[in-house]
This record gives structure tokens, sequence and C-alpha cells, in this order.
């Protein structure tokens, strides 16, 4: 990303994780004043041996090295002090952006993404994108959702009734931050819900997550008949004032749509939809949170909670994919959405799941058209069911296409999908797969200064500055592990030739014997090989002849 | 795949290793007659617990468990001594196509792929597909590498100047056929080149392709200005005599083609293109493989081995990518390609490399324009520079869209891409990304039959058929040492409920109470829904309102 002349950095405080996972990379804040408020935006900042010296690339990795106990620092706390005290009663960043108000986030996320505040205005009013962030979590650092800025991914963690502990949750949070994570959210169904999710949130400088009717299952036992609307908007009040940033709430599960799942290959798999579907059945009745839709949206502005609108009927298969019962539900999010805008509730729609590559297009331009263009936020979805254990690259495939057309974030997929709980590794596995995901998706997109890291990672790779390479890999200590099995020796990083092809066949090298060859000149390679003489070509033979040359 | 109703089978030796890989399947040969010559076409039979009873699968795995000092036995040793008998001069798939003849071979692929041998004869007589088949190389079970089959994967093996043995190489080839390479190139550059090769062909059902440029570098002791068209010609003649069944051919590095990659940012990439390129500015002249063209075709044809076309010129960066000197090389595959097939030489062309996703379909389609539809073979493409240590998933992404896009084969990238040289997990590792990426292009293109894998998967999934969701599975030991992983005890593995979500919150338990509940009223579980009475729904929760119900 290109540099402002008058920048200012203050460093951050770096752990042993940090410099162990990222070996010469510095955390700065770059300071940005925003009509006399200082910002302190974030960034990973790379330095290099070689050109261009250094690249700063975005970060999510928050405060780290603190008690987990204390929590983090409170950026955000005056600015929503401000908010609170002027008497606002919807601090909806959709609310303010309407208003033509520039906020505090906004500025953060523009200098973050490297665009102009009034874009980012103009994005969030027009429900385009959004930036989850309730006024109960100060500790954020905040970002933004929506297809015209970087695609984002998250990572869901969270206990169940079958295994994991507290810490380990925290545990999971900042790992998987430190790797990228752009948004994390909080699956837990296993005891202590509250108190996990109360570590989570005030230890998270990324947007926290939930899917409240998880919780309030918990409350009646596991009685899904006994789920009522109060019990509902009661949990999502505990909720939000302990500062979860966005709902998911499957209110398209309409009651007309569930039949309509019966002859799926896979029925009805998310939780969240497989728990409304039951209990719209057992009523006979409309779906609760379909029907109180506008109460759920009051309860929402009062904090900014954003919506991740649910697809409770997303398919289970890559045979159920695109069919009736999910383009019902659609349907029926993009209804609600408008509700929601009513009230200036920002809103994303979550999409898919398992889809095959010739079908995930559709999904994109659907969800646009019956959504209005709120942002997407898809599962995947994995391209093929037939390699359980491998579905973080099944998914990742199909998740870089559907980024690339359009959705805005990507929720991750571990390679332990359908097969048990991720541990420490599985959470890192997700993580960079679905960093690729989206990154491919941001450079086929040709968003703005994507392509600057891939081209300096080409660079180092062409001039044989291994230390580079490895520095600027998305993961540089697998990467340096990796080619060091190979040539484990010092001498080896500044070699002048790949380990793959050993020295008499590196194609880099080779050119780069082409172009020196050409140097010596004084002309340019290119015109130096565009004349062509014979006698340079002679020459050649007899300078640069020798294919391996020492490194000096 | 469907089975015919008067099919004949014989069981295969199978290995420990097998098993192990692969419980519950089955290797088997299904015999097929082909006028009077049995045909004994290779499949693995996954038994199943649950419906539809087994599902039989493409397999590559050839014979196992054969002292590699023997040698496998000659499927093909009759049918070529048949046409060595007659006096033919021109061995070539295409040849016999072209004069309506239906091959052994083509009717071997024909049983293998579930389709007509006449469609067979007719898509290699047209050049839009080859069956690489050197008729030194008897071993082989025959395979076909075309747009209207299914996509196929290449492993790259071989020793180089730095590293490995021949005994690794050869198990390298059994370990990447069992996990289902379609075709393996061996890439040796260090010593023993050609003994290393001979050790290969000998053991491996599957077609072997070589660069042959880099063993006549090694003969002139890597002193690129040495090398010539008999020089060239000889070591072809050496290598097909062994029974090598594709050579990669950089004939398409023209001399005017070199200066266009001066302004690249990294320059020339491919091993191959970079000895032709220098070898053309050290001469001043024109390729010598370009110019001596038809003499390498007068040669492939006395073999039947297969022009695999080298793109030389291909990015190795996705800044590079889609360039002038890139599709201009393509243009003369093109023209080379119709030289070729003046001689009935069968031909596929080689592709990139490093392209992000929007610019991978101009490389299909180009291709097929240029080139007349001769199978497109690619490398990856890799999508984004910036994962050095995950270029497996980054090219898989890439992959599995250039597949559907109507690429024939594609050329797996191991985690060590760029890094070093992969080990027996990397191979794995790397077939596995590109078996996925394959297979998500076949399900994307609609191939018949290859959703039939996924649908068994899916179903297998939702009837809590554990066993059977990990034998259906790519790597069955992964999947199942993943679930034990969460769930250790053996009772987990009749659970109807999965590890992640616990007994309360298993979305396909309930999908499975709500259709149980409907059934037992002796009626569809839609007809139930959709009448959906409210006395019905009364007794659902009397009768299923208990979510977990103990495995009988």
């Amino acid at each position: 990303m290109a540099e402002l002349a008058a920048e200012r950095t203050i460093a951050r405080p770096s752990t042993p994780e940090d410099a162990e996972a990222f070996p010469k990379s510095e955390r700065l804040f770059r300071v940005h004043d925003h009509g006399g408020t200082e910002l302190h935006v974030p960034l990973r900042r790379v330095h290099l041996a070689g050109e261009p010296g250094h690249i700063d690339l975005y970060d999510t990795g928050g405060p780290r090295g603190i008690d987990p106990r204390e929590g983090l620092p409170k950026p955000r706390a005056a600015w929503i002090r401000a908010r609170e005290e002027r008497g606002d009663s919807n601090f909806s960043q959709m609310h303010y952006a309407r208003r033509g108000v520039v906020t505090e986030e906004m500025a953060f996320v523009a200098a973050r993404e490297g665009c102009e505040p009034e874009f980012v205005r103009a994005e969030v009013a027009a429900g385009r994108a959004i930036i989850p962030a309730n006024r109960k979590h100060p500790e954020i650092e905040p970002m933004i959702i929506g297809r015209n800025f970087a695609v984002k991914v998250n990572a869901n963690i969270g206990n169940s009734a079958v295994t994991s502990s507290i810490e380990e949750e925290v545990e999971k949070l900042r790992w998987s931050t430190l790797w990228g994570a752009d948004t994390v959210m909080d699956l837990s169904t296993g005891k202590d819900i509250h108190e996990t999710r109360e570590w989570i949130v005030r230890n998270s400088a990324v947007p926290i997550g939930t899917v409240p009717i998880y919780q309030c299952l918990e409350k009646v036992g596991g009685k899904i008949e006994d789920l009522d609307i109060d019990l509902f908007l009661e949990t999502l009040e505990e909720q939000a004032e302990q500062g979860v940033d966005y709902f998911t709430i499957h209110a398209g599960v309409r009651l007309a749509y569930v039949p309509k799942t019966a002859q799926r290959l896979t029925g009805i798999v998310s939780r969240g939809g497989s728990i409304m579907a039951k209990w719209c059945l057992a009523h006979h009745r409309e779906n609760f949170l379909y029907e109180h839709f506008e109460r759920i949206c009051e309860l929402m502005k009062r904090y900014d909670v954003s919506f991740s609108l649910g697809d409770g009927l997303r398919p289970g298969s890559i045979f159920d994919a695109n069919d009736e019962s999910q383009f019902a539900e659609l349907e029926t999010l993009g209804e609600l959405t408008q509700v929601a805008w009513k009230h200036d509730v920002q809103t994303m729609i979550e999409g898919p799941g398992h889809v095959p590559m010739n079908l995930i297009k559709e999904n994109v331009t659907k969800q646009m058209e019956l959504c209005s263009e709120a942002p997407f936020y898809t599962l995947g979805p994995l391209t093929t069911d037939i390699a359980p254990g491998y579905d973080h690259i099944t998914s990742a495939i199909g998740a870089a296409q559907i980024g690339w057309y359009g959705t805005a974030m990507l929720c991750y997929v571990t390679p332990k999908e359908h097969l048990g709980l991720p541990n420490r590794d599985d959470v890192k596995a997700g993580v960079i797969a679905y960093k690729i995901a989206a990154h491919a998706a941001d450079v086929a997109k040709g968003h703005p200064g994507a392509q600057a890291w891939d081209n300096a990672l080409s660079r180092a790779r062409f001039e044989f500055r291994w230390e580079d390479q490895f520095n600027l890999a998305l993961d540089p200590v697998t990467a340096r592990a990796y080619h060091d099995e190979t040539l484990p020796a010092d001498g080896a990083k500044t070699a002048h030739f790949c380990s793959m092809c050993g020295p008499h066949f590196c194609s880099m090298k080779i050119t780069e014997d082409v172009r020196a060859a050409a140097a010596k000149e004084g002309i340019s390679a290119e015109d130096a090989l565009e004349r062509g003489l014979a006698e340079k070509s002679k020459e050649f033979v007899e300078t640069g002849g020798e294919i391996y040359r020492p490194v000096p």
C-alpha cells in the first residue's frame, strides 16, 4: 500500500509469539487525524533486504501479550461515550452514515483499507458494507465487510458439549487473529456459554459474532418447542450487553419452506435452521423470529449489533445446491433486509455451504438482486463432498471463486469439518487456506494494492532473496522449514539457485545471466536481445557461459 | 458408475499398503470383450453398509506388491506384437483412429471411462484426446487425456543433482499412483538419469512423461550452447526405446520471443524454456527444436510417443500472466500441433503456471482456438504468489477452475513448490489436492457419473454411517484419524450425531427426527409436512420430542 508523505507511526509491543510467527515484521500503528481525534490504525510492516525495502500489510492481530483476565485496551471508548452523552438512541453505523456523519469507525476503516472516509460512509449508508461494532465492544479495531473492500475471513471457535475449555477458546481467538482472521464467531454450545463469551469479547480486537439461538436452547434444556420470542429477546439483550457485534438469526426459515427440504439428500444442515424448522413443525406456526423481526431490529439498533441473516436452509451437499428451499429462504432474507434497513440496522446475508463450481455464480447474482446488494457472507462453499479431512481445500476452491464474484466475507472451514473439533493446527490451516482464497479474490477483482504483495514476493523469488521470500510469506515459518528440509545449510539461503532444480537447471539463474550479459554492455536487456547481433551472442557465450556463478 | 448386467470381474492381489490406505475397498478387473480379446479394466470397489451397497471408482494404482527388479506384467504386449508383425510403421493411436480402427487401448479406455469405444476413437482422431502409450511400454493400463473424459492428474517425481535416490523415485511413483495420479513425469536431472528412468517405466502402469532436454544437457556437461538436434534426436530415441509415453518439448520458444520476456517480473521460469532461450541467444539462431520439428515427429510416430508441447515462456508470477511472450509461444504451439497432426502424432499442449483467477479463462479460450482443441495440460495455475508452503492450495484453486473450463490434465503442485524437493507426504498432499480439483471440475462439467461419488458420501453422512463416510473418502485414513481425535471410542462410530456439534445441536439428527415422525404415520415426509396439521404437530412433539435417541 502507498505510504503517505507525512506518515507518523507508533511501535506496538510485540510478543515472542509474534516474532516467531513473522520474522522481520514490525507491528505499528499509523496515526491518522480525524477532525482532531487521533486514530491508531494497525499494520504489519515486513522489512526486506531488497526492493521495495518494506511492505505494509493489513494486520488483524490486535494487542497481544495481555493477560486475558485484564482484557484489551478500549480505543473506541471515548467515541462511544460522546454518542451516549449526546443521548443518541440508534447507535448503528448505518444510521450515522445515512445522516451524513463520518464516524471515527468509518475514518478508521478508510485508513485501514486505503480509501476515502466519504467512500466508506456512502457504502455503509447504501447497505453495501457493514462495520460490525457493538457500542459495548470498545476493544475493537474497526473493520469493514463489503464487496468494494478487501475480502474478509471469519474463523469459528467455541466449546461444545463434547469437549474444550474457556482458556482454549481464548487461545484459539488469539491464534486465529494472529494468522489473519478478520472476525471470529463464538459458536459455543456447551456449558459456561455466558462466561466463555465474556472472556472472548473482552480479549478480542476483531468483531465477534454469535448464534444466539444456541444459548436459548441451552436455557430451555434442549427442548426446542419451549423456545419463544421473549426468551430470545432476553438472550439477545444479554449478549448485546456483553458486546457481541453480529448475530446470526435464522428468521428466514419459514414454516412453508420446511416441506421443501423433504426431497433433499441431506435435509437441513444448519444447526440454527434445523432448530427453527423443528420449532415451526412442533407448533405448526410461523417462525417467531420472522414474525417478531421488528422487535429484534429495535434491540439491534440500541447497541449497533449487525444482522447476519442466517441461511438455515443452505445445502449440506452439492446435490442439494441451489434448490427451491435455499432460494425461497434467500428471498425472505431479502425482504428482512428491507425491514432491518428501515431501522438503519446493519445487515449481511449468510450463504452456502456445498455448491459445485458451475452453480456458485448464481448464488451471488441472486443474493445481490434479492438482498439489494447487502454484503454476502458465505461458508466455503465446498465444491465436492468426496474429501472429508481436506474440506479446507475443497471449500477454499469455492471460497476464492465466490469472493471474486462479490462475496464480502468468507467463513473458514478447517480440515476437521464434518469429522471433529478443530485444534490449534486445524484453526491455523483453516485461516491460511481462507486468507489464500480471500487474497486470490482481491487480486482477481483488481482490488487496489492487493497484487503489490504478490509482486514483492515474486521479485524476491526472482532475485534469490530467500529470507525476503520467507518473511513475505503468509506463513513464514512453514516456508522456511520446507526450504530447510532440503537444504538446511545457512549458505543455501543466499544460494543463487533453488533446491528443486539444482544449479544447472535453475531457469531463474539462467534468465538472470541473460540479463546480466546485456546489462554489462550498458544497454537494456530488451534492446540487447532485440538487436541480437551475432557478435553480442558470441561475447555472451564468452562472458556468461558459466551458468553457475559462485555467490559473492 | 452403472454396472453392466453380465459383468464379470476378477480379483486383483492386494498389498497391506492398499488395505491400509483403502479399508473395505476391493481391487478388481472388470472383464470386457473386444472382438475376442479380453480386456482387464481396473477399478476399486468400495463396499458400503448402506445404499447403494457399493460404488466403483476409477483406479490408477496398477499391479502392486511386485518386486521392482522384476517389473510389472505386460497387458499390452500381445496387442503391440500383432501390430509389429503386420509391419506397421506409424504406431500412433491417432493414426489408427484416423483409419477407423478401434484399438485395444481405445476399447480399454472406453470401458474405463464408461463410454463407447467409437466415441474414444473419434475424439482421438480429431486430436481432442490422446492415449499416451509408447509401444515400448507394454506395462500400461491405458488411459485417455481429453476434455470430454474425466479430468486427469499428473504427479512429478525425479531425482536432482541435490538429493534423492532411484529407490525413492520408484517408491514415489507407487505412492502417487496409489493416491490417484493418472500419469507421472520423471523430471530427473541428477546422476543415473537413464537407469532411474528404466526402473520407473518398468514399474509403471501409468504413462510416463519426461523432458528430454534435461538429459541432453547432462550429456554436454551443462553447456547449453553445445546442444544440437542430433544429440536431441539420439536422446529421444534412447528414451523412446525405454518406453517413455510423452515428451515435453519446448519447440515454441522461438528466438524472436525471448526479448519479449525482458520486461517480465520473473523472466523465464520453465527450466526447458530457459535452456532453449539461452541456446537461441548464444547462437543467435532459431530454436533447433522448432526448425527440425518434422524430424522429431518422424521419430515420435515410430513409437507412438505423444507430444506435450512445452510452455517454455509460461508466467512465473501472476504479474507476468497472459503476456505477449506467453501467447506468442502458444500461437507457435498451435502451428506445431498442425505439423504433428500431419504425421498423426498425438499432441497435448502445456499451459501455465501462475495466473490470477480473472485471467484463467482466457488461457483456455485461446488455447482451444490456437491449438485446434488439442488437450490442454496445465501446471496449476497458482492464483496468488503470497503463500509458499501452501502452493498445493493456491494452485488447486486455479486447477479446479481451469479444469472446469476445459483443461484435460492438471499437473500437481506440492506444498514444497518453490522451496524444496517433495517427500512422501508432500507427494500425497499434492496428489490429493489435485484429485479434489479434478473431481470438482468433473462435477462442475456435469461429467457422467462424477457426482455419484459425492452423493454416496453425502448420503452416508446424513445417515450417520461413519464407517462408510471414512471408506468413501479420498483419503480414508486421514478422515478416520480426524474423527477419532475428537471421539476415539468405537461407539462414536455408530453415534447418531457428529462430534462437532454434540447431540443437542445436530441438525442432521433433528432432520432425521422430522422425517421419522412423518414416516411413522405411513406417509411421506413431504406429505406430512405439507399437510402440516396441528394435530400432527402435537403428536410430533409427543413422539419425536426427544432429540437424542440412544443408538440401538
